[in-house]
């Protein structure tokens, strides 16, 4: 599966190790550079961490973007070093990562964007990083989209990509994509780092916009921690090579935002299911909200509760903690409205009803507690909107990736 | 120490085991049950859980409270049931444990107070609370302050006492209480179940502000793991034995605010290093901010970050969390101007300046990482306030605890 994986047509990748990942926590694959480059200047468009401290590479791409989103033509990413609380030399850094990549490809600096993942507040070995973007630049570095998410994670246990086609217009659009995750996950961006590329003809400022769609249901979707990194970025490079052109507010645009955003949450699920230490994907839908902003304020707080997580982690179908969540979400809910039920649709247990415990077998509920992926469905009874996020289960093995990340 | 531990001149408490701990996570003490008496009607306050899905003796208490303040006479507390999310059953179930204790102490119903913690959602064993409560307003329970201070306990390792006293206008005032903590620790209220006593001499509306203010600078500045309970309480019981009178905006009135959060800080810190699976306290210091409340939400926000909590746990001085958390906390910092300091002030290691990396030997850092309590102190750069919170590390045996706690 994972080998036959490509991006969107008009894109290659490739990646190589030049050991950057130093820690045992990042070791599930010693590549750690990747390299997407378009075959032509393509448009582009990103999302950014919302932490206040922004890495280095954060603040290059945001200003690269503002400047040059026509034109792009390479994603420089690494992973062991994030490239965060590095000050001026940090900025330096990543602005020479551009200009040596853009020596590599015979471009220009201002064409390259770069990603960084990994520890904070460690000055980046710009000797290794040099002789790797020589390698990956080159007919020497490993070829192919599937290297290229392998080299990105850190502590992910796997890569995580997503391709799809929809007949858009008159012809086939393709929108492919890879990412990592693990830690550090919450919105919003919840992913720490995404690459997603298109074959459709997107002017620079809607395909923000359908980014911006997108990314609102499927990245700020998740949790793993609570935690927001400084890192997190989502791009999408659009190539055009399809010749199917999307126009701002047009019948098309609509249909790229639904493939788009089908991409999305695929690689945002992986991202959950794939949180550190995690064993399932828990999958929390809230109904019966007054608004979809009611509806996500108690989503979001089940969904980083770890008192909840921990329960779903033991299969203990501990409710009292959903509605605990809940209560001290801050959202003006009525513990006597509140209807909550585990497991899949077809076959729920309903375990409370308006607010009252249900009868229900015990040993039943915690079965569901115990597939993958658990699904925990609380109707508020107030209003008709609803929203689902995913975060995964709480386990030792999240304390001990976590104990000893840096040493 | 703690068999020497008594409560304030005017109260006795006493505590029996009714069978109510049926999880073995619970099992530190099968004491189940405690009561305290003051020998004459006292003046009362309470604090309670902001959680919006209170237990039935929250209600209960908060409806007490506004009509009887004035005249107390007990405080009934179980442990191994929350009672909460159990509906118009749980509120009938905390009347009638009022009405028993008053049946036996030979006073008026309303002039009990009802604590409960443990699971929720389950009916209270109604059968063992009412043989509970024929046993331990007699005689024939065990008798002390020690042993109430260990019946409250649920997941706690240890009982958390504190007593102190200080000469208040003409005479001496004593101040001595006890709680439970554990899980579900975050502000507002930090702490599961407190009860203090003092024999000073107060109004119920002056006590109330007295333990408003004591609130604010001890339990509501802990947290464990960020979840609020549906159960949270905090009494305070005066029975003015003393003689000290304590009126409102009085000289008196700011010696016994002192002595009592000197109290309070005590026994919130006990709660912080006893959280669940914790090992070490963590003491958060976050100067240079622009106001108070700035302060509060940067420490806060470190105090709950997973990532750090983990990274204390394994005695890895991984600033970069801190930074992160800081980051994301929502508060207007200015990473350039953030200064960051491990370990007590005396022998203090600055990694961070004015945003930058310091240089300091990593293994003396992560030295300061394994003692206890761990400092982590961060100055923001940009005013005068700051703001102190305490909270735990995060460890393997909290995920042990909470995946298998009801069943």
């Amino acid at each position: 599966m994972l080998e036959s994986f490509t991006l969107a047509p008009g894109f290659r990748a490739a990646a190589t190790a030049c050991g950057l990942k130093t820690s045992s926590a990042m070791a599930a694959s010693s590549l750690d550079l990747a390299l997407v480059t378009a075959e032509a200047p393509c448009s582009a468009a990103g999302l950014f961490t919302s932490n206040r401290v922004k890495a280095a590479p954060v603040l290059y791409d945001q200003e690269t973007l503002a400047q040059n989103a026509g034109a792009i033509r390479a994603v420089i990413t690494n992973a062991g070093n994030a490239n965060a609380v590095t000050g001026e030399q940090g900025l330096a850094d990543a602005r020479q990562m551009a200009a040596l990549t853009a020596y590599g490809l015979r471009c220009q600096p201002d064409q390259v964007l770069v990603l960084s993942t990994g520890v904070i507040g460690r000055p980046m070995a710009m000797d290794k990083v040099t002789q790797g973007i020589a390698v990956v630049t080159s007919p020497a570095a490993e070829q192919g989209a599937a290297v290229a998410a392998r080299a990105i994670m850190t502590t992910d246990t796997r890569p995580k990509t997503a391709m799809g086609s929809a007949t858009i217009g008159s012809a086939q659009v393709t929108v492919s994509g890879f990412c990592k995750g693990a830690g550090m996950i919450h919105p919003d961006m919840a992913t720490m780092l995404a690459i997603v590329t298109t074959d459709a003809q997107v002017a620079p400022d809607v395909l923000h916009s359908a980014l911006k769609a997108a990314a609102d249901v499927s990245f700020n979707r998740i949790s793993v921690d609570g935690d927001t990194s400084t890192n997190d970025t989502l791009l999408l490079l659009a190539s055009g090579v399809s010749g199917v052109a999307i126009g701002a507010g047009s019948a098309e645009f609509a249909q790229f935002v639904a493939l788009l955003s089908e991409i999305c949450t695929s690689l945002a699920k992986q991202v959950a299911r794939d949180g550190e230490g995690a064993t399932r994907l828990i999958e929390i839908v809230v109904s019966g909200a007054e608004d979809v902003a009611q509806a996500h304020t108690v989503a979001n707080t089940i969904a980083i509760s770890p008192l909840l997580k921990t329960a779903v982690h033991g299969g203990d179908p501990n409710w009292g903690r959903v509605l605990m969540a809940a209560g001290r979400s801050g959202a003006a809910i009525d513990p006597n409205r509140l209807t909550l039920a585990f497991g899949p649709p077809e076959r729920e247990i309903i375990v409370l009803r308006d607010g009252m415990p249900a009868s229900y077998v015990e040993r039943e509920a915690a079965a569901l507690f115990r597939e993958d992926p658990v699904f925990i469905r609380l109707d508020l009874g107030l209003g008709s909107a609803q929203t689902t996020v995913w975060t995964c289960d709480f386990s030792k093995e999240y304390v001990e990736i976590n104990a000893h990340y840096t040493t």
